[in-house]
């Protein structure tokens, strides 16, 4: 009870402006790529991000298929809305759906060869566009420091790591 | 969105090493992150985070208020959804809509009482959260090399500024 930090000055700030400058620019500098990466990828592949970013997680995984609930884990975007985006991707040929057999309630979600030829044949642009956006304008040393921040960042999350 | 092993040869990464890591730990902590605060917000505050971030856009603002299209670019969540979102929040009393005057197309937002009470309130929520799951866990140093590193990104994509 003798502890000053609990009796914090009302001009103090709750976050102080270093780490508060480095959140605005990290929240705005990621609302702006995706947005910029999205655009390129839907008009020169005619496919949304939201699509890609299921297709990499399936792709990564073993067999190409994932439960939904792992699939909305790994997700980087549109993880509110999920089920209807899978709606819209298994009528569009791009996944299929069907019942975990140890597990009544559980469904997986498993990547078509249509998915497949997708993901190979769009990756390029979408590299590129990381590449030109984020990765030339980013040193090694400066990249060394965002990957250990972040990572420590969800390692106190205890999320699980990238 | 995190693979760099499709399409290209084993020995060329087209994104290398050290700034595919960085690319990776931005988005996948950026997901967990604001997976994170919006349940928070919700759990104690009953309150999503993407009406957050409409709100605080608009706090900022002159008046309370900005022409839509200028919110589309200023809010850093659900730019997608943003007409369904802030009809959502005129019906629940956050948000006027108007016509600019001197603007036949144009159509204002602007937060109401209700709005700016409800930011005041639960602002210290939405602060201790990027505090704890951010701003703790990063220091001094890291922080500027964070804000400088993607504050240039955010330059080199000529769009505005932080």
């Amino acid at each position: 009870m003798l502890d000053d930090s609990l009796s914090r000055p009302a001009d103090e700030p709750l976050v102080p402006p270093k780490q508060m400058a480095a959140w605005r620019a990290f929240l705005t500098a990621h609302a702006r790529i995706t947005d910029r990466l999205a655009r390129e990828l839907r008009d020169r592949e005619e496919l949304p991000l939201t699509w890609y970013d299921v297709l990499v997680q399936l792709s990564a995984a073993p067999d190409h298929r994932l439960r939904m609930q792992e699939l909305a884990a790994r997700v980087v975007l549109s993880k509110s809305g999920l089920t209807r985006l899978i709606d819209r991707m298994e009528q569009a040929g791009y996944v299929d759906r069907f019942p975990c057999t140890d597990d009544r309630r559980g469904t997986f979600a498993q990547m078509t060869e249509t998915g497949y030829a997708t993901i190979k044949r769009t990756a390029p642009t979408h590299l590129a566009g990381i590449r030109e956006h984020f990765a030339d304008v980013i040193d090694d040393a400066e990249a060394e420091v965002v990957a250990a921040a972040l990572t420590r960042v969800l390692a106190h999350l205890g999320d699980e790591p990238v």
